[in-house]
């Protein structure tokens, strides 16, 4: 089955002002996403569903991909906020399921959780080797038995700017 | 610096008729190799020197490039004929030049030597786990000093289907 990694598009920067947790697309960065979804979508790229971080920034960008039909499915999980443990996130959310070979997953979240995830499910450990922009992709295929730890194998990794 | 690593496009199958080394790329293969050549122009992907496989369906990949103005420089190397050891390629190419932080280099070669050899520079050994299609295209980026070996870092890797 295929795992899509994505990160959040380009959004407000921390400020005193403004939770983390809040923190929103700026203009930039949802019209940078909207761009990259389209692109996706003129790929005949497709999620049976789409799980997001609940971070505002994250859910806007999960929702822009949902907006240009590359999916129907939209669920949110506490796993993919900053810091998330995807050891944690298969044992309670990935293992209890079966994925049809067929499955095509895409987590959308933020950095550096999601390199780490991807270096863990390729190779077993996080060496931080890969760079994921924001609205960046990554494409992986997993076995759909056994765990994923070490056994996917990485067919993309994109910034957006060779994408749009 | 950055280093990108091609895979030749589609070419003749073996066969008892044809040598190892003369297979050509085919009709499809070289118009896809076109179309690919000419979006990395327009995406103003630039390489100060090409290095390719003497093998004829690599070198007629790296003519592709630079009949599109990707480089102006060729250069041909045994090291990355099928099978070529990437240790003796650093030894005895890599480490004598002077490399300048902008310099961009691409290899133009075959699999499985070339996700081999990127596994080599990424994480130090090979694991199996890149997917390199024909005509595909990997970015890396490594220190101008030192071995690079285990040192680099990548930014993008792509089958041609997501850049046509």
């Amino acid at each position: 089955m295929e795992l899509y990694i994505i990160r959040h598009g380009i959004a407000q920067e921390r400020s005193p002002g403004i939770s983390e947790v809040e923190r929103s697309l700026t203009k930039e960065g949802r019209q940078k996403t909207e761009k990259i979804a389209k692109r996706l979508h003129n790929l005949a790229v497709e999620f049976d569903l789409i799980l997001t971080s609940p971070l505002v920034r994250a859910r806007q960008t999960a929702e822009i991909l949902l907006e240009h039909q590359l999916s129907s499915q939209l669920e949110t999980t506490d796993h993919l906020t900053p810091g998330g443990d995807i050891y944690a996130w298969l044992r309670e959310w990935w293992e209890p399921q079966q994925h049809p070979p067929e499955t095509s997953i895409a987590l959308v979240g933020h950095e550096p959780s999601l390199s780490q995830w991807t270096e863990i499910l390729l190779w077993g450990e996080v060496k931080e080797r890969l760079v994921l922009k924001k609205a960046g992709i990554i494409g992986l295929t997993v076995p759909v038995t056994g765990s994923p730890v070490g056994c996917a194998q990485l067919f993309w990794l994109t910034p957006p700017k060779f994408l749009l």
